[in-house]
């Protein structure tokens, strides 16, 4: 397989040349079971949505189904799940409006609105459009931003081409902009109850350095979001998580799938990756649920879950049950060949008190001329964290803005009457991207890593820093394409 | 001078031997004219509060001066500006309970209440009583942190030994519990306005990994804490800096005055230093201003500016004024043998577009055995950031929690009508320890560093990746004690 020796994720989306950044417009075609998927430029299959004049550029929007033909656009011609709508942002120098384009072919192409824009208020940072169907008010809502006054706003429409202002939103780390906002109603765990959480993205200005994606959980009743509280919550704690939207449309039994940009504007540009430069992370499936944020005060938290398609095949390479380790030895698996990994590993912590109680995972890359390259993450029982290092020495860590450190809390999934507390640790490796669920997806941690040309993940190593501290349950299984 | 040889900061506080994490009850004694400031366990000119029971200890807490003998436990034998009355924590298994104590010899030794505690709850999580005088509502003000239900009280009191709530408050990152609250009425610069800044500290659970600060801008009323907006600023970006606390009592012309914690509860333990761990940041003056948080919007913005007490002194090493610096070329000051530098860099850039427009200052260490160690701070014109790269290729960098890489944004201080921006990068550094603060204040970075033993900041070097971008105004001065 020619893959073999590139470090091209395999099971995310990374555009064949070139740059991508932002996804774009996500959206289930019911019709033909289709989950469709653009990126920057609204490209893929070929130039799907391209500006008229030069100097100008299509930013990111959204994609609906407009089933009911609320716009006019469609006639009995087009099958009802298939009358894919466009909003998106076009941008010039002088402004930013929000533009409109529809599809007659199942989204493979798109026509513009003779009337665009549909909605323009003379602002040079007003952008990124996410559009969805609010049943209960009967009408189609939009949030977007208004990136340099630090507000998300929310508009109604009853066909797509006429937009009122309802209200603005505004919260969470102030940052340089506010960039790509969504809404979506999400089930919470245990209970029958549903309850709004609403993205807000930040570029630059994060404490971790450039750009991410935090939270707010509340109410939604089609024109005004309410937060249940005043109080941030990070949507992932790596570094390389941003510009997040939900797919629309999609079937209810497939849940609420959402997708992110896996990079990061501080060093998107010069990551060493040949002949593209970017890529999606795995699309991932959203609820709320209540967990501990401390041992007194349960926080509704959204949980993550990555969503595997049927092309990816996986093959067991090792599985340890109830196994405590000891300090001299290590569980290692080697021999993938893909350079994909899914690593699950279910940890018991003993109360025992020690020095160092450090748990960790290593990610290996094959040998180049003997040279070996290592990624670590694990957790820290004295520090009560887990923690990501990709720090590798080559040219590329060099960069200032690449931190290797990064960190994540959560309490344990279970603490026994005896003390023995209990965690997840899942890794998702593929080639350069890691993707960390921490508990089952209560907090994630994702991060591009770039091992020297040559080196790809090849071996995992696990191993405690002091005996009979850790009992542990590993599955480690290898990923491949069809 | 001893020093020389060791990593102990000059003109930081540092225990004499052992351990110091939060400062505690910072006052100033107006009869003698003395800056009081306890560390954890109340120490330094001995042990000054001390539990009575083992498994007890004291925590956090604030001294006030009870300049009319509100409390009734002084007499005419004690000057009124040396009325000293200290509310802290006393931790046991069982529970945190707030107590008092007095001193009648200027805060040298204090004696218990009778009565204590003067505050419980029923909580092991209820801790840190910041207290001061509030003139309008004429009494007592204690803000503490009910720790894991994620709320700072605010507490009222006549006479210092009763106190009743009046209000709650909430916001920002959540993290896993709350802790050393704080509230502060500074100046808004440019006007006749005072402000009230709320200081929330959390541990663990930061965005950039472990403890640090947030702050909250608004209105205080003696009862409650009404912020102006939902959004949460960033007290400091580095990853050492932690458990805030103003000078009680300062004279009013000395303006607002407070000091924190230089370290992270992810290391602090371990950092490679001898025979004592941790230390203070720089006392620094507060004032607000409106800054440009981007283009279009000014935010109400905290400044801090570091105070340099009478006995530090200070030699120029080199100045340069107006110079524009080639790509070949670096500004290099050497011969520095304190390891403490003030060095201010103001900066104007070019708008010409290049790939690389990174302007960077290494601090250098001396030579050991031919090795040399270097951390790099500066700004990237690309990115838009200023930066701190603390990585070190030795032993402790390997701390998995040690991040190396930490960045923070500033509009320019101005920009002229050719597109120059001009922007100030100050940089004090004192032997293990990195206090960075950006034009004039509004955004600071703390952080420690550890090079390799024997190896102390001895030299400085400034140079651009492009030419004819940058034009600096250096300024170097060594710093040492009188």
């Amino acid at each position: 397989m020619a893959l073999a020796s590139s470090n091209r994720p395999l099971i995310h989306f990374t555009p064949q040349n070139g740059w991508m950044n932002d996804p774009n417009g996500p959206w289930y075609d019911a019709k033909d079971e289709l989950y469709h998927l653009y990126f920057h430029k609204w490209t893929d299959h070929g130039s799907v949505i391209a500006p008229d004049r030069e100097g100008e550029g299509i930013f990111s929007g959204s994609v609906v189904v407009d089933y009911n033909n609320t716009s006019g656009f469609f006639n009995d011609s087009v099958d009802p799940r298939q009358r894919a709508v466009a909003l998106y942002t076009l941008h010039s120098e002088d402004a930013q409006v929000q533009e409109l384009a529809y599809s007659t072919d199942g989204g493979f192409t798109f026509e513009k609105y003779e009337n665009n824009p549909v909605l323009e208020v003379n602002s040079t940072q007003f952008r990124d459009p996410k559009v969805f169907w609010h049943e209960p008010s009967n009408h189609w809502v939009m949030v977007l931003a208004k990136s340099q006054e630090y507000k998300i706003q929310i508009f109604g429409s009853t066909d797509l081409k006429n937009w009122v202002l309802h209200s603005n939103f505004s919260a969470g780390l102030y940052g340089n902009q506010y960039e790509c906002p969504g809404l979506m109603e999400l089930p919470v765990e245990g209970t029958d109850k549903k309850k709004w959480v609403m993205i807000l993205a930040i570029n630059p200005g994060m404490p971790s350095g450039g750009s991410a994606n935090q939270y707010f959980i509340g109410d939604f009743d089609g024109y005004k979001f309410t937060p249940d509280d005043h109080q941030t919550r990070i949507h992932d704690h790596g570094k390389d998580y941003y510009a997040f939207q939900t797919f629309s449309d999609t079937p209810s039994e497939d849940g609420v799938l959402g997708v992110a940009w896996a990079s990061n504007w501080q060093y998107a540009r010069h990551v060493p990756t040949d002949p593209w430069r970017g890529s999606t992370g795995i699309v991932r499936n959203h609820t709320l649920a209540k967990v501990p944020g401390n041992p007194e005060t349960d926080l509704l938290t959204l949980v993550q879950t990555p969503i595997f398609g049927d092309s990816i095949k996986r093959q067991n390479l090792h599985k340890t049950s109830n196994h405590t380790l000891s300090k001299n030895e290590s569980i290692s698996v080697s021999g993938n060949s893909t350079g994909v990994f899914d690593i699950e590993v279910e940890f018991t912590l003993s109360p025992k008190e020690l020095n160092s109680r450090q748990l960790q995972l290593s990610i290996l890359s094959n040998k180049v001329h003997g040279t070996q390259e290592e990624i670590k993450l694990g957790y820290d029982a004295n520090v009560e964290a887990f923690f990501v290092d990709r720090g590798v020495d080559n040219e590329f860590n060099k960069n200032v803005f690449f931190t290797d450190k990064i960190s994540a809390i959560a309490e344990p999934l279970k603490t026994d009457e005896d003390g023995y507390k209990t965690y997840k640790l899942r890794a998702i490796v593929d080639k350069n991207l890691l993707e960390v669920f921490l508990n089952d997806g209560v907090s994630t941690i994702t991060n591009t890593f770039f091992f020297s040309s040559g080196h790809l993940p090849e071996s995992v190593k696990l191993g405690a820093s002091a005996d009979e501290i850790y009992t542990v349950d590993v599955t480690v299984d290898e990923l491949s394409l069809e």
